[in-house]
Parts: structure tokens; sequence; C-alpha cells
């Protein structure tokens, strides 16, 4: 590992914490301008088997569930490979909590639900620095309460 | 990013990870010797609008609030900028898991408490290294249970 | 912190990472190839006092405990010294959820445990890479729920 690939680690590193801050902020254009490709992908299988692809559809599908739910999304023990100069991967555990209120889903679930699994992303770095260029998260538990 | 920098933002990593060894641990001697600096400031907004200023004042109020609580508290993600050779900025995200024993909490709750926000704190470097200055801590929700 | 230093560390980091991911997928191949060294050791005191030692202890051990049980280990804010070209030393705060299965446990438990402590590690580098050569966990809280 060299000083160029540390470097690109540190703020992939980075990247991924300004995805975390900006979900459970709300803040979609900290997303959009900051975080993820315009042509990125994202894959929640135990959610649908395709993935949504572009960001503007990520948003689309994701800003109105999560409004007025809080949230809180943790990453830990990042894997991250630098494979070329713009170009890298990542596994990442994460943890997450979301409280629903009265009366947001559908299947009439309030409350809080506590998640457990692994991000596996990969990293494009162009004019503006590293971004995500696709996302896939993975469970290892889901649970109420 | 150059070595000075990535190595100066390993050093904060682990100037925080001293600091919550040492919470959870009730070790202030750690917190006045090798974490912050004497005159650090700590403002936690929804305990009070003020910060507590100078490390000899943080411990005079938190010691005896946390003596005989069990305390977990977790980092996670931290976007560190390495500003001079001698300031720096984080943004970590946390958790933290508070058990009072019965009797302790003037307004009767004992039991678990549960935590999540952010800390945002600036660091200065001295002839002991990278030190916290300032602290303050947001939450995004806190719950019993 | 050189180089050197800032890559070993960034390695260990990454070592560990593998630890967690292989655990909670039953990786036991990777714990035995790619985590620890042969002769690792083991201590968790809680558990019991002496440490078991090599890894095919250590597997022999955990993998019929673990099986058919869910579990979520994840690890923080590691402080990791560089002790020469071929050992480190390393601590890490953690947590970890573990849900039971019915008729799983001799004592009779089953469902959610959840646990908070550290790991206090030693590593050594070899003609594959760092490695885990012994790992003690303690705890700070161990609660069912």
């Amino acid at each position: 590992m060299d000083l160029v690939d540390l470097a690109a680690i540190e703020a992939i590193k980075k990247l991924k914490a300004r995805y975390f801050y900006f979900i459970d902020h709300k803040d979609w254009d900290g997303w959009r301008n900051d975080v993820f490709t315009p042509d990125a992908s994202m894959l929640v299988p135990e959610d649908r088997p395709e993935p949504r692809i572009g960001i503007e559809e990520i948003i689309t599908y994701l800003a109105p569930i999560l409004e007025g739910v809080i949230t809180v999304h943790h990453g830990h023990t990042p894997q991250i490979e630098i494979t070329s100069p713009t170009t890298a991967t990542g596994l990442w555990a994460m943890e997450d909590v979301l409280i629903w209120p009265t009366g947001k889903r559908a299947d009439g679930f309030s409350g809080r639900m506590q998640g457990y699994g692994h991000y596996h992303e990969t990293y494009v770095h162009g004019p503006s620095g590293w971004r995500i260029k696709s996302l896939k998260l993975t469970r290892l538990h889901v649970r109420p309460g």
C-alpha cells in the first residue's frame, strides 16, 4: 500500500461517512452532490430483487419513505480495496435503527426497527473526488423493538 | 492528502478512541492528561445551552453523575479535516448506552437509556500531541429501554 | 508515524474486519486461513479463566456453539500500535448481538443477548501478512433482550 492508496482509502471512508450523515439528516442534496454518481445503483434484495438505478430514482424512492422517520445508520470496519487509480470496492458492516411514526407504514407497523448487515459497494473517482457507484445491502438480521 | 495529514488523522482517531475508553472506565485522569486541553469546552445543548469550560469543570460535573453508572460510548465514521499543522476538526457519529442504578437519578428513572447522535469537535496539536479543544454533542434520538 | 506504520495499521484494521465478517458468516476457514496464526490464543475470562490455544481448538470450541445462532459482531475506534516491523498490539471497543434459538443453550435461555466490551489483541506479520496472535475479550456489560 503506497501513499496514494492510503489517501484514497481515507477519502472513501469520509465519503461513506457523508452517506451516513446525510441520510440521517434527510439531506438528499448531500447524497446527490457529494456521495453518489448520477448513474449510481442501489440494490436491497430484501426490498426488491432489482436495483434502483440513478441517483434521482434512488432519492425519489427513499425520500418520501423516510420523511418523518427517525433514522440512525452506522458503518463499521470497512474493507476498502483500491483496484485502479479511479476505481475501488468496499465492504462495510452496518447497523440501522428506524423509528416509524404511527400511520406511516402501509403494513401498520410503528415503533422501532433495528437491522444489521453489510454494504457491498463500488466507487469511482471523478472530477469531484470519490463517489459511490453501486451499493448492495445484505442483512444478517432485522427485528422490531 | 499527504503523509503528515494522514498521520495526523490517525492520531486524532486514536485520541478519540482514548476518550471513549477512558469515559467507559471512569478514568478521569486519562481525560485530563491524554485527551483534552486544560481549557477544553464541552457543549451538550440538550443538557444545557452553555458549554462547560475547562477540563476540571467538565470532570467535576461528569464524574459524580456517572459514578455507579455502567456506560458504553461508541464512535463511528469520523470526518476529520486537518486545517493547519496544529488544528483540526472532526465529526463523529455516536451511540451510547447508560444503565442507571436505582436511586441514582433525581427524576427517578433507572435502567437502560440508549442514545444516538454526533460529536462536532475541534482539536489542537501541542507539546503532548493532539488534544480535544472543543466538543459539542447533538442528538438524533434518545430512548429508554 | 511513517508510511510503513500507516500501511500496517490499515492492514490490521482490515484483518479485524475479516475477523468480524467471517465469524458472522460462520466462515471458519476464513478464520483459519486469513485471520489467526495457527498458534493463536483466545481468552474470554467471563467464559473461563484459561485461554484456548491454537486456531483448531478455538474453532472446535466455537463452531458448534454458534451453529444455528445469528451473531452480529461490531468493532470500533481501534488503538493500534506498531511495536516492530512484525509485531503490533490493538485495543478495540466492541458490541455483539446473539440470537439464540430455542433449545440451543444448556441453561435454557433463548432469544437475544447483547454485549459490550473490548478486544485486547496482539498481531504478528508473517509470509501471508498480518494475523491475530492473541485475543482477550473483556466486558463492560452483557444483557438479555
